[in-house]
C-alpha cells in the first residue's frame, strides 16, 4: 500500500535487475527521489545514509524545480563498503506557514490568524532543547513580536521572511505526516574502481630487440620494466598487459592474422595455453613468475597499478583441453569447436562451454584470479565477457569481491546497450564504451550526458581511445589533430580513461579494409622508439602527460556525474563543463573545468560559445576569468565568448575558471 | 542471482511503485521484455499468460530489431479480472543452426558438419510425438536429404531455407537453457474502463425555464431525461453529471463566482450539503431518489451509462460539519479552514482533512460510494484527487472494486506528471489529461504519442475537449474550425473523450482574464436552443454524431496503443495513423485510419504528407485506396502525398485504408 506521503523512483539505482548501484570513493554521488503530497501545503525530503561502519547522517534535499517532483542532494562518499540509504519525506510545518503567511499577510487576509499560527510554531521549536539556546532566544522573541498587536503586519511580515529564522527550520524541520520510504542499498568501492589513467602495452615489445639474423628476441618483464618510468612520468596510474601466458601453438596466427605463421611470430597472447601452460603460467619468453612479481612492485614503486587480462578461452594445445574437454563443445564429428563468427572461424581459439560442467569450469575461473591475485594483481581487464553468461560473471565477481573488495574487473564488452549495462550492473567495477566510435559534437554529446547520467549508478565508463582491436577512421583519417582531440576528450570527460602504447606515436595506418592498426602488435612484436619521436617532437607524450597533470590537479575531473553539456553555433564545436563545488571538493574550493573542443581535425573553426554558467554559481552575465591549463593564456570570460580552434594548431581549450576573490 | 538467459525490464509495468499494469477487455496490450545471451547463438522469447480463470496460452515474441535487444508481442485480452505473465526465454537451436548452416554452407565451410547437425534436429523434432504426422514426415525426409550424400551442399541449402520446416521449428521450437522470468500480472478492466465517448450536462440547465418573472426554474431529472435521445444521437455512451446533492446556501457563490448571491442563483453544485442533506442526498430542485433511478434507468435505454461526481468537500452547511467536525481542519481561532490557494480563498467550501479521523471519514466515502452504486451508478468522476492523500484513493477504490469491478473511476487530477500518473497507477481506471492545453502539431505529437506507449500501462487519458473550467485561448479565438480541430482529434487519437455540453454550439466567450465560459454554469442555468441551433446550421452535433459513428465503425479507433505519429512538411499538419492488424480486430480484417489534421484554425495549409505504409503492411511506395469517412471523397494514396486542408471548410482528413481485394 501507498504510504502517507507518496515516494516514488529513488536513485542511485539499477533498471536491469535487483542488483545495486555503484559508486566510487570520494565521489560526488546524486541521490534523488520523486515526492508530492496532496493539495498545496509544502514538503520537505531529507536522506538518511547509513555508511558501512554504521555511521548515520541526514542530508537534506532540493526540488529541482522541473515540474516533476523530483528532490535531490548530492553527497561525497568516501567509506568503501555498503551504503544503505532511504528517503524520508515530511510536512514542512514552517514552509507551509511561511508561504501562506507571506501572500496573506501581504493581501490582507487573515493576518491575526496566520501571525497566531506562527507564533505557535516558533514556541514549538523554541521548546526543542537539543536547539542551541540563541536560537531558542531568537525563535521565543520572534513568537512575542508576531502575538504582539503593537507590531505591525508590515513589521510582523519582515518576520515572517527572516532568513536567519527560515535558517533554524531548515536545519531542523518542524516535521508531519513523515514516512519513510524503502530501505537501498549501494556498494562504494576503491577510488580506482572509478579514476585512473590507464596505460597498455605488450610486455614482449617493451626491450624487445631485432638480432644480427634478422628475427626479434622477446622482451621480457625485466627489459619491459626499463619502460616504466616513462610510463609513469607521462602520468598514467594504470598499466594494463595483454595475457601474459604460453601463447598455442597449434594453428597459431602469423603476422596480420595469416594463417601461416613464420617460425619467429611469438602468436596472439589471446591465445592462451601450450604445453608449457595455461591461464596460470607465465610465457617463458617473459620471464618467471618470480619476474612477473618483480614488475609488479616495480611498477608499484613508480605509482603504478599492473592490470593483467583475463580471456577465458584457450589454444588447441591448452592443457585444459586435453584434462577438461568438458569444458569445451565437442561437435558430433568428435572435434571440438573453434570460437567463430559464422562464417569466420579463430581456429587459434576454442571458446569455453560454460554449461557442460558448471561447478568445474566456475570454480577453475575463480582459482586462475585468486593465483594472480596472490601475486599482487587487483584489476583485472576481461576479454569479451558477453560471450561468456551473465550469470557467471555475477558469480565470479561476487566471490572474489567478497574475499578481496578492492579487486576491480573491466569488461571489454563491444556489444549492444542491453549486455553491455547488464554485465556492468551484475558487477563489472569498469566498461570500455562506444567511445572510440562517438566522433561528431552531437554524437558526444548525446554520449557523454548519457554517462554521467542515465547510467552512472551502474556503468563505470573506461574511455581509451584506442585499442590493438580498435584504430578508428576518425583516427586513421584525422591526422596528429585527430590524436590530440580524442586524448583531450577521453582525458577530461570521464574520470577513467586509457591509451594503447603507440598513440602517442600517430600509429594510424590501418590494415586495408579494417579497424585495426597493420602489422598489428598482437600477431608481432612493435620496435618504437619513443624517446627519438620525442625528441623529434614527433609524440604525443607531452601532451598526455599535460593532460594527466591537468586530471591530478583538479578533483572536478576525477568526477563522473559533473559532465553538463553546454553550447556553441558551430556544428562541429563541442563544449562541456566538469564542475564540482566547493562543499564536496577535497580542496574545499570550486573546481570548474570548460572544455571547448574543435571536433573537426580538419579545419579551423570560429564560434560563439555560450554557457549556463549558474552550474558554477556565475550570474549570466557576469564576467570571470579563465586559463587555458593547455597554453596558459587566460581570458576574462561570460556566458558569450568568441572562440577560434586551429585543428592544426591547438584544437582544444581546457579552461580553468579562476575563484573571485 | 542472475538466470542462465537475462530477462530484464518486462512490460506491462508501472513505474510508480508496486502497483499493477492495466488494460480494458478487448484492447490490443504489447507484451514485452528485453532478452539476449551471450556470444551469437539465438534465442527465442515467449509470454505465458495465465487469465483470470486460468486459461493458459502461449505467445512467441518478435525481436524489434532497434538494438536494445526487446522483444515484443501484442495479444488482445478479454477477460475481465487479474491475469497474471511471465516470460520465458531459451536457446533457439534450430535458429541458430539455420543461420550458421546457411551462412557456412554458402561459404563452403563444414559444410558435412552443418548438415549432419541439421539432420539431428530434424530428427529431434520428428521424434516428438505431438507434432503431426505430416510434419513428422517431412521433418524425417528432410533429415534423409541432409545425409544423403548423392544430395549436394547447394540443394542442402533449399532445406535449410524451406520456410515450411522453419515454421515447425517457429510453432515448436527446440529449446536449450529454458530460462522463467519472473510472474507479473496485469489487471483487465471493463470496456468501458477504457472507451467510450463522455457527455456532460448539468441536469438543472436541462428543461430549465424562464418565468414570467425573470426568474428561473430549474430543470430537473424528469426534465433532463427529455435530452437523453439527442444526446444518444450524437452517439455519446456516457452521460456524466455534476453534484447532483444540495448545495450549500452559506457564503453561496453568485453569477461568475461574485460573491454576493441573487436569490435565484443556484450556487456551485460542488459547494455540496446544506440542511437538506450531503452527499447521499438529492438537490430537491432536481427531484427524487427515484426521479434519479428513473433517469439512471432511461439513459440507459438509450445505451447510455450515467457517471455521477465525486466531489469530497462540504459547503459549510454540510451536514457533517456539525456531525463530524473531526473530518475538517480547526483552525487555531475555532474556525474550520475554508478551501484555498492562498492568498484565494474558496468560502463556499471546507476542504477534508483525512488525518485527523481516517477511519471515519474513509467509511464515510466509502458509504457515499456504496449508496450511488446501489442506486445504478457504477462510473464515478472524481473531482480534484489530487488534493487528497494518494493512499486514500487507492484504499478507496481497492475497496469498491473488490466488490464491483466494472466501477470505474475518473481522475480530474489537473496537476503535475507525478501526482496525476501516480493517482492513475494507484487505482484511477481514467484521468483527464492535459489534452487542452496541447495545441500545436509538435505538442500534439509528443502528447498523443506518450499517452499510446509511455503511460498507456497505467494512465487512460480521457481526452475532454472542454469542461465547465476549461475555455482555453486556442477555442477562444480558434473560431468554430478550432472547435471541429479539437473534437477530431479527441475522437480519434483515444479510445475514450468527452465533450461538455454547449461545445456543439461553439460557446467561446470566456470571463474576461480567464480561461472558462463567461456567464459560468456552474452558478448559473443556461437555456440552450439545441435543436434551433442544428436547423440553423450552427452546431457541431452534425459533426459529433459523425465522429462518434466513425469511432463505433472502426475498431482502430477503440485502442489506446496503436497511434503512431507520421510527418507532415507543414509545421501545423499533424499526421497519425490508428492502426489494428487483422489477427487483433474483431471484425477479422486490418483497419487501418489516417488522420491528418491542420491545427492552425485560422489558415488554408497545403503540404506533403509523408506515411511510414509498412505500419499497416503496405510496402513503401505500393498505391493503396483511402475513403475520407467525414466527406467519402476517395483518393489513391501512397507513402507521400499532397494535402490541402482549408481550417474554415474541412481542416481534418479521417482516411480509413481500404483493403486490397
Amino acid at each position: 500500500m501507498t504510504r502517507r506521503l507518496p515516494l516514488a523512483r529513488p536513485y542511485p539505482s539499477v533498471p536491469w535487475g535487483d542488483y545495486r548501484p555503484k559508486a566510487f570513493a570520494g565521489e560526488a554521488v546524486p541521490f534523488g527521489v520523486t515526492a508530492f503530497r496532496e493539495g498545496h501545503d509544502r514538503i520537505g525530503v531529507q536522506l538518511r545514509l547509513t555508511s558501512p561502519t554504521g555511521d548515520v547522517s541526514l542530508h537534506r534535499l532540493e526540488p529541482l524545480g522541473d515540474g516533476f517532483d523530483r528532490w535531490e542532494t548530492t553527497v561525497v562518499l568516501l567509506e568503501e563498503g555498503v551504503w544503505s540509504f532511504r528517503f524520508e519525506s515530511f510536512g514542512d510545518e514552517f514552509a507551509t506557514w511561511e508561504h501562506a503567511a507571506d501572500v496573506k499577510i501581504e493581501a490582507g487576509v487573515d493576518a491575526p490568524l496566520m501571525r497566531d499560527i506562527g507564533a505557535s510554531l516558533f514556541d514549538r521549536a523554541a521548546a526543542e532543547k537539543s536547539r542551541p539556546r540563541a536560537q531558542r532566544e531568537a525563535l521565543t522573541a520572534a513568537a512575542l513580536s508576531l502575538r504582539d498587536p503593537s507590531v505591525s503586519d508590515d513589521e510582523a511580515l519582515v518576520t515572517v521572511r527572516d532568513p536567519a529564522l527560515a535558517g533554524f527550520f531548515r536545519e531542523r524541520p518542524i516535521m508531519s505526516l513523515t514516512t519513510v520510504g524503502d530501505e537501498q542499498s549501494l556498494l562504494v568501492e576503491r577510488e580506482r574502481a572509478g579514476v585512473g589513467a590507464w596505460y597498455e602495452f605488450f610486455p614482449r615489445s617493451e626491450g624487445a630487440r631485432r638480432l644480427k639474423d634478422g628475427s626479434i628476441k622477446s622482451g621480457t618483464f625485466r627489459t619491459a620494466m626499463r619502460r616504466l618510468p616513462a610510463v609513469a612520468a607521462m602520468g598514467f596510474d594504470v598499466l594494463y598487459l595483454p595475457p601474459i601466458h604460453p601463447i598455442g601453438t597449434l594453428n597459431r596466427k602469423g603476422r596480420n592474422n595469416t594463417l601461416d605463421p613464420g617460425p619467429g611470430d611469438p602468436g596472439s597472447p589471446w591465445a592462451i595455453g601450450s604445453a608449457e601452460g595455461g591461464h596460470d603460467a607465465i610465457h617463458p619468453d617473459l620471464g618467471s613468475l618470480a619476474d612477473f612479481r618483480a614488475f609488479v612492485r616495480a611498477a608499484r614503486a613508480e605509482g603504478i597499478e599492473v592490470a593483467l587480462d583475463f580471456a577465458l578461452q584457450a589454444a588447441p594445445d591448452h592443457p585444459w583441453v586435453a584434462e577438461h574437454p568438458e569444458w569445451f563443445t565437442t561437435l558430433p564429428d568428435g572435434t571440438i569447436a573453434y570460437a567463430e563468427n559464422p562464417p569466420k572461424k579463430y581456429q587459434d581459439i576454442y571458446p569455453i562451454n560454460f554449461d557442460n560442467d558448471p561447478e568445474g569450469i566456475y570454480s577453475e575461473a575463480l582459482r586462475v584470479i585468486r593465483h594472480w591475485i596472490a601475486q599482487g594483481v587487483k584489476i583485472f581487464r576481461v576479454d569479451n565477457p558477453h560471450t561468456k553468461p551473465l550469470q557467471f560473471w555475477e558469480w565470479l565477481i561476487g566471490k572474489v569481491n567478497a574475499e578481496h573488495p578492492d579487486v576491480v574487473f573491466l569488461a571489454e564488452a563491444f556489444t549492444r546497450p542491453a549486455p553491455l549495462q547488464s554485465l556492468a550492473s551484475a558487477g563489472f567495477q569498469q566498461s570500455y564504451t562506444y567511445f572510440t566510435w562517438r566522433n561528431t559534437k552531437a554524437e558526444l554529446e548525446e554520449f557523454l550526458s548519457g554517462l554521467a547520467r542515465e547510467t552512472a549508478d551502474f556503468v563505470r565508463p573506461n574511455l581509451f581511445v584506442n585499442t590493438p582491436d580498435i584504430l578508428t577512421e576518425y583516427l586513421q583519417f584525422g591526422g596528429r589533430p585527430a590524436y590530440r582531440i580524442r586524448a583531450a576528450i577521453a582525458a577530461t570527460a570521464a574520470p577513467t580513461y586509457g591509451v594503447y602504447a603507440g598513440y602517442e606515436l600517430y600509429e594510424n595506418v590501418a590494415r586495408p579494409g579494417s579497424e585495426e592498426n597493420i602489422d598489428n602488435e598482437k600477431y608481432e612484436y612493435k620496435l618504437r622508439d619513443w624517446s627519438g619521436a620525442e625528441e623529434r617532437g614527433e609524440s604525443l607524450a607531452p601532451f598526455l602527460r599535460r593532460l594527466n597533470d591537468i586530471r591530478r590537479a583538479h578533483p572536478a575531473l576525477r568526477q563522473l556525474r559533473n559532465l553538463t553539456v553546454h553550447w556553441s553555433d558551430d556544428d562541429a564545436v563541442l563544449v562541456y563543463v566538469k564542475h564540482l563545488p566547493a562543499a564536496l571538493s577535497p580542496s574545499g574550493a570550486n573546481d570548474t573545468i570548460i572544455v571547448v573542443v574543435n571536433t573537426d581535425p580538419h579545419s579551423v573553426r570560429q564560434t560563439m560559445v555560450h554557457l549556463d554558467t549558474r552550474v558554477w554559481g556565475v550570474q549570466p552575465g557576469d564576467p570571470f576569468e579563465v586559463e587555458d591549463l593547455v597554453t596558459g593564456s587566460r581570458w576574462t570570460w561570460s556566458d558569450h565568448n568568441f572562440v577560434l580552434l586551429d585543428a592544426f594548431a591547438e584544437p582544444v581549450h581546457i579552461l580553468h575558471v579562476k575563484e573571485q576573490r
